[in-house]
This record gives C-alpha cells, structure tokens and sequence, in this order.
C-alpha cells in the first residue's frame, strides 16, 4: 500500500465499535450440517446485518491460517506479512509481559537431560505449573548488564526476556526437536556484532541455569524456541488518529492491542459487562475493541453446541451496544475456528459493517458464513475493514483532486 | 503490478466502449429508500446487465474515497496510488491548460490583504470571473526564463502555470489557510538545486504581483496552493495498443484523457450527441472513452430525483450504443457521489461489462448496486477493468507457456 492512509485522517466525535468474536467462523457440522452460525438463533445479529453491510474476509490471505497475532493486526488495519510478532513476542504478551523497544523474548520448554546431557523429556513430564514457578525463582535476573526476566506461562511452559542494548533475534532454536540427543547450543544466524553479543548472554544464562537445576529430577535444564526482537509499531493513533481502548480479558490480546497502542482498560466477568464498561469510558475514547474469546475455545475444544450457546450470548449482547448509540459497529473474527477441525483455519471470516448514517444495504438479512458471501462488502483482505470503518465514521478525508 | 500487460497486447479492429456515468454508485435515500439506480426505471441497462457481467469496483481502494483524477486513473487502468495528479494539475486541466513535461502547476485564490499585509479575505470577497479575468491580464508573463501562465478559473479562483527547466514542485502552499496572518513566504520543502530556483521564481512573481495589485480595492495579492510538476504518463497506447479518443464537455475530464495519451474528440450538447460523434469517428478508434458527468452533478447537488432523471437519460442512450455494435460496452463510474452525502464517497462503484461473443452471465438482470454485489466480477480494484475488456476484446494473449 503505497497509499500513507494517516495524510488523509481528520479527526471527529464519532466512535467506532470493533466487537470481535474471535474464532467466530467455521464449516458445516453438527446436527444440522450447519455451521455454528447458522446453527444459533441469532436475531440482533441478523438485524444488523440487515441494516448493514456484510462480506467475507482474510486475515492474512485466501488459504492462509492465522495465528492470533496476523489476525488482529489485521482486524486492526495492519498489514499481517509487513508487521510480524514473533513467537517469543506472543508469549510474552500471552503472560502480560509489558514489552519494550529492543526487548528479546523467546519460548522457554523446561526439559529433562540424562546424565549424559541428551534431552529424554522436552516437557520434563508437564510438570505442574507451580513447580515451574518455584524453579523459575531460583533462576537469573540479570546477565552481562542485560535484565533477564523468566516468567511462568503454564505446566513446562515458560517466556523469557533480554531487556539490553543491541540484542539480536538471529538466534536458532536450542530445542533440537527430538530426544537422545542434546540440545543445541546457542548459535547466531549472522556475523554482526549484537548477534555475537545476545549469543553470549544466552550461552552464559543457559549455564547457569544448568548448574542451578543440576539436582531437579525432571526440570534439569530449558529448551528455548522463537526468538524474537519487539520493535515498536507505529501506534493506531498516529495511523488513524484515533484514541483506542481495550476491553479484552486474556493477555495475549490485551497484549497485541497495547501493540497498537491502545489503552488497556478495566474488564469485567463476561461480555455484558465488557459493553457496560464501554459506555463508561465512552466519552474518552473514539474507538474501543471488545474482545470476546470463548467462541474460539469452543472450536478449538471441538465442542458444537458450546460455540453455538456462545454464539447466543454475543447475539443477546448485541442490544446493549446499540444502547450506546455507537457511529459504527463491525462485528467480526480474527479467523475462523471451525469445532469440526478444533484448530484456526484459513476459511475467511464473516464480518458485518453497520453505520446507519451512510452504508449501502446490501441483500443479506442473516449473519453467517453462507448469507455473507453473498454481501456488499465481497470478499476482501481483512487489513480493508478498519479504513472502511474509518470512511464511514468520517475519519477519512478524499484521496486526490 | 509485476506483469508488464504490454507485452500481452495484441492489435485487431475490435471496439471498446466505456460509457463511465460520473459518480454513479451511492447509497439508499429518497422516498423509497433506495439508490438513485434501484430508483431509476433503467430498461436498457439492466438488459446489458442480464447479458453482461456485473461487479463492484473499488476506485483506489476499499473505504477511500477517490477525487476524480484517481478515479479516472483507475478507470483507464492506471494504479492511482503510483501515478498522482497534484492539485495544481487538476486546476490547470480543469480550465483546459494543454500541460507538458516538466510544467508546474498551482493554485491561485485572488484575496484581500490590509494595510500591513494581513490576510482579511482569503476568496477576495468572491470577485466576479469577468474582474478575475481584467486583473489576470495584468501579471506577469514571464520571469527569469520560466514562461508564466495564469488562467481565469471562476470568481476568485485561477490557475498558474510556470514553464521553464528543472522546475521542482517541492514548494509549500503561500496561503496560510487563516485570516488575520501575512500569506506565506514561498519556502522549499527540500535543499535541490531545482526547488531553490523554483522558490526564486515564485517569490519574484508574487513581489511582482503585490506591486502591480497594490491599488485593487478587492483582489491586492494571491495565494498559492497545491504545487505540482507534470511528469508526462504512459499512453494507453504504449500500455494497452489502443488508439483511443475521449468524448467529454467538461475541460477536467478531457484533460485526464488526454494525459493518458487519448485524442480529444468533438462534443455534442448531450449524449445522444456524444454518442453519435463516436459513431462518426468509428472507423479512426478502436476506444471510446464517453463521459457524462451530470450523475456526479445531481449527486453532489443532493438532488435525488434529478440524479434518477439523469440515470433515466443514461439508460435511454443505450440503444443508440448498441446500434454501433461495439465488441466490448463497459457501463460504470469513476466514483460514488450519493445525493445523500452531496459528496463523492467511498462506496465501490457498480459496473456492468458486456461482451456478446466471450462474457460468462452471471444471475444479474439488474444494474444496481445491491444487484452487482453478486455479480460475476465480484468485488474488485478498479484498475482491472481496463485489462478484462482488452481480454473480451481478444487484444490480449496468453500470459506464460
């Protein structure tokens, strides 16, 4: 896009809604062969889809499967191939970790070694996860003036940071992905001196480490994966001029909004009163972004009726956002989670555009997967959705004379 | 676009025709709370449509509302985000200015400056276009070697034109866009050699313009906006193998045609008339680019029931079309312009292609907005327009063995 969408922003009062059930779409199954939107007695939803505009989306590319960070940044208007957050990076937002320009993050395994030093157990036997914080106690904060902060993510899961000057992410995996050999040692994947350097450190770190739990009978030592280096991206407000807030519960997409810059704010028990606390910051924000997770886990437990009951209970909260008399609403997913697959998939995601002062109508009067293909909104790279919601809020000034 | 169309291109005595309806898509309003199109009582159109193929077509975009020259741009096949026509070209084609390579263009306003030089009418109370005229011919016509255009556009409005070599166009605007401050000094907006004479050049003109105005009670000095350098486009003919004339009244339409290398054909008072200079000219073409601009005119009145009359009167031509057998119709806007928002807006815009010996049908029978959202086309850039109807045209070969 060689189009620098933030020349065109201008600024108003209206506000635009992003209620993003994430994993919401999916394939035909169940009883009915339906999918689960079909499936679900919908009728707030399909209000707005009448009063609305509807389409199918990608959030990366048709085929593609998104993981959640591709996802959102593409819901939030961000090209998911130019902005990458690596493996690390997600874990570290997945645990709350407040990442800062230049912060290392990697995945860290606790692993089982013999007494010949080749992994017998990469998840030294799952352990429980308050053994994986009494161990990462014992560990170190800080290496050759680099902060080393380990946290606990669950069972033999963990995430660590290098917070220094000039770290490198071109870092191999130590996991060498089998048992009954030994992990790899650290190794840098370039020449330069900040790869040197980060190499250092996490040789050094990865010593010690093996010294303090030598006498551990299944963590003994750490396998890391996914290095990954944060840089800073350019914030939604200097992209569209707007000022964000988050509502979202689970870390890892508090995480990637406060990527964006949005401001992280208070969350309640379910999504009702994740609404309610919209209408109470209304008047500081002109953007929020509710976030609702559980129909992905019902896919991705596999379990059809749970994500149809989840369904509902997006449906029923429907009438309360339309309380707060929003500018525009998209309702949408990050991706699709069909509970027939129980994993993401790259089957593009129902999305629904209501701005009532000037959508074009378009035929569809139901909200789901099949009615939308047949929406004005066609299908479209997921990374379109913000600006469109931007034009309709009247944040967009003409391109060209 | 990595694929040089070019080398695609094959030459035969084929037919084109796009009859592009300015500003035609919009949004539901009126009595019946539909688009002007669903309105409209458009037989001849929605007959092309049962035949053709149907679609929407983003101009430069999703969400992003195109001025004219990137709807044109997109419409002859142009990516508008990669060829910009400044604001100053677009006023210098608007009055007509036959622009060359290397030309600058800008806008001037005629306004009121006080005695100590402060800015009190930024339109110089709106001045007829005759007094406009009278005070034009007394500027300037020439400075330091660069030949000096100024055209009348209307009221206080003109057009300057400074022609001469390495003319840069990195120049701030002179008007401070406020009241009660000095206009500005012309300044560069980067250290070039070009750009420094450019600045010399337009401060000595305006120092020349400020004496020669100093005793108009009205229009004492200009203001400059929107400073661009013509850089000369590749012609359709080059990219596509067409020779292509362009039918068009208003001088900016004819202008954006001519910088993409079409002849500029004589003009009937309406389109009947234009349709019939097509047919005149029939054997010396084989594109036809006829423009109607009073889609765009009603809508951006807000005149709902003018813009359905309008459309009526776009239907009722096409059988006067069809009477020249043309092998490709193209039927469509540069844009939307809905009478409820009196402005062009984002909105994709319908499009119909028709094409006896090679169109897939589609289900449409209908040319409307809510019609074309499920047409065969799809949903797509606008600039792929121009390809598919050289493929229905036969002048495209194969890509790859």
């Amino acid at each position: 896009m060689s189009l620098d969408l933030s020349t065109l922003v201008q600024k108003n009062d209206k506000r635009i809604v992003f209620l993003i059930a994430d994993g919401i779409g999916s394939i035909q199954s169940g009883p009915n062969s339906l999918t689960e939107l079909q499936q679900a007695r919908t009728p707030n939803l399909d209000q707005l889809a009448a009063e609305g505009e509807c389409g199918l989306l990608d959030p990366v590319m048709p085929g593609i499967t998104p993981g959640s960070g591709p996802g959102h940044l593409g819901l939030f208007g961000y090209e998911p191939t130019e902005f990458i957050i690596g493996r690390g990076l997600l874990s570290a937002l997945g645990v709350g970790f407040p990442l800062k320009d230049g912060d290392l993050a990697a995945r860290l395994n606790f692993a089982t070694l013999d007494k010949q030093g080749n992994v017998v157990d990469r998840r030294a036997g799952r352990i429980p996860t308050e053994e994986n914080e009494r161990i990462i106690a014992k560990l170190p904060k800080a290496i050759d003036g680099a902060k080393i902060v380990l946290q606990t993510e669950a069972e033999h899961r963990a995430v660590l940071v290098l917070r220094g000057k000039g770290l490198s992410q071109s870092l191999a995996d130590t996991d060498p992905q089998a048992t009954g050999v030994p992990p790899l040692d650290p190794k840098g994947l370039d020449a330069k001196t900040g790869t040197k350097k980060t190499v250092a450190i996490v040789k050094k770190l990865l010593s010690q480490i093996r010294k303090i739990l030598a006498d551990e009978p299944k963590a003994n030592f750490v396998l890391a994966r996914g290095f990954a280096l944060h840089t800073e991206l350019p914030s939604m407000a200097e992209r569209y001029g707007l000022t964000a807030g988050a509502i979202a519960n689970y870390p890892m997409y508090r995480g990637v909004a406060s990527l964006v810059g949005m401001t992280l704010l208070e969350t309640g028990n379910n999504l009702l009163e994740n609404i309610a606390v919209a209408g109470k910051r209304w008047q500081e924000y002109d953007f929020f972004f509710i976030h609702f997770k559980y129909t992905d886990k019902t896919g991705e437990d596999g379990d059809y009726e749970a994500k149809v009951k989840r369904i509902e209970e997006l449906d029923a909260a429907i009438p309360a956002l339309r309380a707060l008399k929003p500018d525009v609403v998209v309702v949408t997913g990050d991706h699709s989670t069909p509970s027939k697959l129980k994993a993401h998939s790259w089957h593009p995601v129902p999305a629904l555009l209501w701005a009532p002062a000037t959508i074009r109508r378009d035929g569809v009067t139901e909200f789901n997967e099949v009615a939308c293909a047949a929406g004005g909104m066609g299908r479209l790279p997921m990374k379109y959705l913000m600006q469109m919601a931007l034009a309709h809020a009247d944040k967009l000034m003409k391109f060209g004379a």
